[in-house]
């Protein structure tokens, strides 16, 4: 574990992504509510919530610290055939919170999987990245275009963060 | 959480890979066991055991379960421009460790973005995919030869799995 | 923690109940989905089912066990001025899986008041009981009716277990 | 979770209740420590203490915080037929300390209900509420004594919070 | 994580030992019970206890498994001038036990020395190993007296396990 | 718990030991890296780093605090018969890291013998102590040299702390 405790608590937010590829059959039983576990992106956002708050546990040289915020989306995007997930993450402190927003990325993406592997099973998670990081020495960092538009991965429009309770937009309003 | 209750016990198995994208320095950083923050590969492979283990409470409508086997390898692989990581589970139970082997797999990846980020902040895990699984109901799966040689990530060997202790091959043997 | 070493594994079953007493404003905005921090019901349910898998954690002498089964219900009832839990949990093991169930309902009713603290402080968790249990040495035990109908909580209709993909009947048809 | 981040650190506390009924044979066998599985009062605390620590992995929207305190006290009452518990939380932080207080009078009750369970089955966790919370945006806030004395459970007498070692009255004075 | 999937499931045991060195002072404050954190000894047992069915979290490649079995006693002795600490594990599987007896062994200690060490910051837990194992395919092994009698450790005599409930001896009694 | 509700976080930080006795052959193994499940100082030294990081769950009263620092090192010392292992815990917070220190120490020595108990069924974790801490109201302690010279274990010797990227000593530059 780096040793931080000389540095000043300051504060540190970070964004991360993941990407799901799915057939379009699973994508509609997700969109629609139909797949057989559930409702698949509130289970996935909540488990990525919840598993990023466990990093420290997960990831050997992370150091335990809190978090100020700490928000999931999973959104359907039909054009790419998959699901895109968004994890931000948020403290006061002497470190980054970079890796809590890729195990929640992660997380959720894993739990995508467990939700549909019974109706496909070749599903894929396909590039775990990090988009952003402010706060700290090392300063803001942003994944540069260029990187974010390579071949092996759809160009990523970045939703601005939603709450589960936020209802002008996307998952839940589907449903109405 | 899917009923298990009248499902019998029965071997189950299941393979898991991963692979992580890194520039050539960092890779040699990997290589070399210079990285700042120590054994890259180690690390990795034993945070994605560890990981495993945890899958139950990770992913919400995961059974929890005992484990026979769960072994991580992490390789480098120059040409295709990253590290394979390659999980594999095992029970003797009522449900299979597919997301066992898939949790284990993304654990090490993160740990490898973990221990790289200080060097190379862009680093992407490219592909968390089943590989196979065998037992239980709906019997065995292979991903087809098709699908894994997919374009958006290079073309899958498959190592023969190898446990810590093994020098015959792989990571440590690389420092002798 | 009891020996149950010289126990024969059989199938276990238990149900378990929770009642959240909440004011007819907080029980609207729950239906209605428009509670500040999400969909009360769905949440509840799943930190239900996550809770429920760690009761061996919690409970100090509890026998850590593999689970076949574990499914959360949360139900409005606008006529017992409240939300009502019922979690029912399996395995096949030598101890039983009351604890499970209980802690299911327990963890599921306090992620009902964190949803709505915002709204109400005031809400209670009214009564958390086992209702059933079968399989054991002990047999099978049914809560009395009279029990059942003391004065200290509503009458309790026992729904039938439903899983989450289920839309037949409950919460998320509500929203159709 | 709700966004903490701009909130500056300030010192929080929160009290909670719940109460056990249990018959008076159970009560009594507790008292005098005769319990199968061992001292139920004391098994129970230190449940509560522990299962109180974890609130942030249990409730899903909870953020992880640490804690400057944590005590949770279970008292006989033959008047009222059963056990009163109290849980006191405190932390120096951006967020409140209500869900800690409430997770660890429900584990403390959970593990009564497992501790005594085999001689009585039937046992409930009657009333799990907040009685008090101090700090923070929103102010100290007291539950009003007209809803405490409400008809679903005895009126309460809020004990001072006692340490473990406190050895002046309560549980471990009764042995003596 | 060695692969025991073939291995047939057996009844396995084992014992494990630890001794906490404190001075004459603090001993007769934790038989006394007037330790300033609480009962010292009840309180080793049941984090002992818990800590035991957590091994496999901590353990790197320790199997998850179901125990049937966990015990752990605490015992004040005066002439060897500290508390001896016993702990017993069995489970029913391809595995043994032998690191959850060692853990639950090691995590009372380590609670001794947090209950006492505002009075004595100089304990030392001076001797941790395995007495004895009995089931799977490595058969049955004692500890050789030869070795128990070793210099650096008190000689050890073996206390009949006893559970928390038991009155008959130790600690408990010790407060009639 | 300590209310530590009105201590002000000042900069702490603990080292503590242990010391793993095994025969010559079993250390040889080790140190060569023959040990069949794998290389048992780099495991040993990751798992006392993640295990320290939770002893917050595993010791009943110890506060849940973030940690700037953790490190485990784990030394071979054949004229002492065995491996050292060192720990060092640091946070700015209102309460020590001793148990900190102290948990990761014996986590480590757990796994030593979890990683050659199948070539020696007899190792000993022989003395986990205190060897400083630094800050808080108590003030700094050293433990004396003359109780650190006793006779239950061999003199240490307390080496600088290691990060496990330091090459320029230790166990890794012992492969090259």
């Amino acid at each position: 574990m780096v040793d931080v405790s000389a540095k000043p608590p300051t504060a540190r937010r970070a964004v991360a992504e993941a990407f799901v590829a799915v057939n379009p059959e699973t994508l509609s039983l997700v969109i629609d509510g139909r797949s057989p576990k559930g409702d698949v992106m509130s289970v996935a956002e909540l488990a990525g919530v919840m598993g990023g708050k466990r990093t420290s546990e997960l990831i050997p040289l992370c150091h335990p610290i809190g978090l100020t915020d700490l928000v999931v989306n999973v959104t359907p995007d039909r054009t790419a055939g998959g699901l895109r997930i968004r994890a931000e993450a948020a403290t006061i402190g002497p470190t980054g919170v970079e890796m809590e927003a890729l195990t929640a990325a992660s997380v959720a993406a894993l739990t995508v999987y467990d939700m549909v592997k019974g109706v496909e099973r070749g599903v894929e998670i396909r590039s775990v990245h990090l988009v952003s990081k402010s706060g700290g020495q090392s300063g803001d960092w942003h994944r540069s275009a260029d990187r974010a538009g390579g071949g092996d991965r759809p160009p990523a429009t970045q939703p601005v963060a939603r709450r589960p309770g936020d209802r002008v937009a996307g998952r839940i309003r589907k449903k109405a």
